[in-house]
C-alpha cells in the first residue's frame, strides 16, 4: 500500500507528478534549491493546462529532512541523476525507487546507492514549467513501467494504478525494455537533429533530406536495439511522423538546453546508444556523428 | 597585358584583391549597395593587418557604369554568383573572367553569361572586413589559378604573375582541380561542423570524437573526388590537423552566417559535393547528413 510518496528533482515532469499524486496520497519533494522548497512550502503546487490542481507538498532542499516514504520517483534529467540517487544513498529501505530518465542505465547509477527494488519508467507526457509553484500540463501521452530485476510485476502495476487515480495515464509492462528502446531511439535523434539544426520537432523531421536523415538514423537504432536483443517495440520512425502530422512544434529539451548554453543529455541518451552500438559491435556512423556534433556544441559554451 | 581590372563583389576577398591590386593596375569595383560605392570613392579602400594600404578604386553599384576592363574577378559568394553574372551579361568581351568560388560549377553559371576566356581560381587567403572601406589582411596563404576549358596556361600565369607583383601570394597551374577539391572537402566539412556546432576551427576539429568524425567526412570525400577521376590534390585532413595545430581559432564562413541567420554557402559548397556523390554513385552517408542539417538549421531562420 502506498500512501506516502517523494519526488526528487521538481523540474516539468516531477512537478507533474506531485502535483497529481498529492491529491490521492503525501507526497514530499526534494528540490535542488532552498528558494524552490520554500515556494511550495508556501504557496503549494499548482498544475494547469489540462487540469487545474491545486495541491499541498512538503518540499525541502536538505535531504536529511525527507520524510520517510513508501515510493520515491526519481524525476531528476540523467545530468543530476547521480546527485539525486547519492542524496537518498543507503536510506528508506522499505521504498521502491522508480526511475523516470531518458536513455540508458538509470537504474545502474541508482542501484549503487541502495538495495531498494527498482522500478524503471519512461513518460511520454509532457509540460511546461511555469514558475517554482507552477507547472502546465501540455501532453497526457502515457507513463509505461515495468519491474527491474527481482522486482514483482505487481509492485509496477501497484504504481501504475496509483498514478492513474492521481489523473495521469500509466500502464505496466512485464517488459519495459522495447517501449524504453522505442523512446530512446527516438528522443536521441529528434533531440539531436533539434539540437543542432535549432528546429522544433516539426514536418520538417518527416519530409525532404531532412527526413531520409531521421528515417536513416532511426533505422541505425533499431538495428542496434535488434544486435542487443531487444524484442521490437513501436517504430520510432511512426512516432515521429505522428507527432509532427499533429502539426504540432515541440521544442526537444535538448534544443532548450543548447540555446540556453546548459549541458544537454547527450551523454545519458545519444551516447548510451552509441555506447550500446559499440558493445554489441553495430556500425553506427550517423548516431555516432550526432552524438559527436551535439558533443562539439556543447564544447562551443566555454 | 591586364592594365584594367574590374573586382565584382567587395567583401573580404573582393576588397583584398581590390587594395592590392590598386597599387600597380586600375581598378573598379561592382558593389551590391550605393552607399558602399559612395563610401569607397569617396574615403577610397584601406588594407591593414600584414600590409598597410591605401587604394583608389572607381567603385559603382551600377553595372552600366563599369568602365571597359581587361580582367573581371568575380569574387562573391556563391550564392550571389548569378546576379554577379548577370550583371555583365554578354559585355566586355575583350576580358578574361575569373571565379573566385568555393564549391564547384562556378565556371558553368558564368559562362551561361558570356564567351570570355574563364579561369578558375581558390583562395586560401582570409581577412576580416572592418568596414565599407576598410580589410583587415589576416592569412597571407596563396590563391591558386588554373585556365578553364579552352584558356590558355599563360593567361592563368599572367594573372598570377599580376596578384604576385600587387603584394599577394598566387600561383597557376594546369590543372585546378586537386587543389580545389582538396579545398572543397575540406570546406564543407569544416564549414558545416563548425555551423552545426558553433565551434570557431579549433583543436576540437582534430581530436576526440569530433576529430574522428571531421576525419570521416574527408575521407568520404576523398572517395567521391577519386571516383570522379580528380588526381589526389593536398590531403585536407592534414590542412585540418595542420590550420588547427597553429592555434588559431578562425570563424568559419558558415558559421558567421547561421549566427547572423544568413543564408550560408551550404548549396554550392556542401551541396555541390554530395550531388557530386550522386553523379558518380558513391556512398557518402555522412557528408549527405551534414549537408541535411545545415538546411534544417537554415530552414530555423523563418
Amino acid at each position: 500500500m502506498i500512501r506516502k510518496v517523494c519526488v526528487i528533482g521538481a523540474g516539468t515532469i516531477g512537478s507533474l507528478f506531485a502535483g497529481h499524486l498529492a491529491q490521492v496520497v503525501e507526497v514530499s519533494v526534494l528540490t535542488r534549491r532552498r528558494e524552490h522548497a520554500n515556494a511550495l512550502n508556501e504557496r503549494g503546487l499548482r498544475v494547469t493546462g489540462r487540469v487545474s490542481l491545486e495541491a499541498r507538498v512538503r518540499a525541502t532542499d536538505d535531504p536529511g529532512e525527507l520524510p520517510d516514504f513508501d515510493l520515491g520517483i526519481i524525476a531528476c534529467k540523467g545530468t543530476d541523476l547521480e546527485a539525486a540517487a547519492s542524496s537518498i544513498d543507503g536510506r528508506f529501505a522499505s521504498a521502491t525507487i522508480m526511475t523516470v530518465q531518458n536513455g540508458l542505465g538509470a537504474e545502474d547509477v541508482v542501484r549503487r546507492h541502495g538495495d531498494w527494488p527498482l522500478v524503471s519508467a519512461i513518460t511520454f507526457m509532457s509540460g511546461t514549467r511555469r514558475s517554482d509553484t507552477e507547472v502546465e500540463y501540455v501532453l497526457d501521452t502515457p507513463t509505461w513501467l515495468g519491474p527491474y530485476e527481482t522486482t514483482a510485476l505487481g509492485r509496477a502495476e501497484e504504481i501504475a494504478a496509483l498514478v492513474v487515480a492521481s489523473g495521469l495515464k500509466a500502464e505496466a509492462f512485464a517488459d519495459l525494455r522495447p517501449a524504453q528502446w522505442s523512446k530512446l531511439i527516438f528522443n536521441a535523434t529528434v533531440n539531436g537533429v533539434a539540437a543542432l539544426t535549432q528546429l522544433p520537432h516539426d514536418h520538417h523531421f518527416a519530409s525532404g533530406d531532412l527526413g531520409v536523415l531521421v528515417r536513416d538514423l532511426m533505422d541505425e537504432g533499431k538495428a542496434i536495439a535488434a544486435a542487443a536483443g531487444i524484442p521490437q517495440g513501436e517504430d520510432p520512425w511512426e512516432m515521429n511522423v505522428h507527432a509532427t502530422r499533429r502539426g504540432s512544434s515541440h521544442r526537444p529539451s535538448m534544443l532548450e538546453d543548447v540555446e540556453a548554453g546548459r549541458p544537454t543529455e547527450v551523454e545519458s541518451i545519444n551516447g548510451a546508444l552509441v555506447r550500446e552500438a559499440e558493445r554489441v559491435d553495430v556500425r553506427a556512423s550517423l548516431q555516432r556523428a550526432l552524438c559527436a556534433l551535439v558533443r562539439g556544441r556543447e564544447a562551443s559554451y566555454s
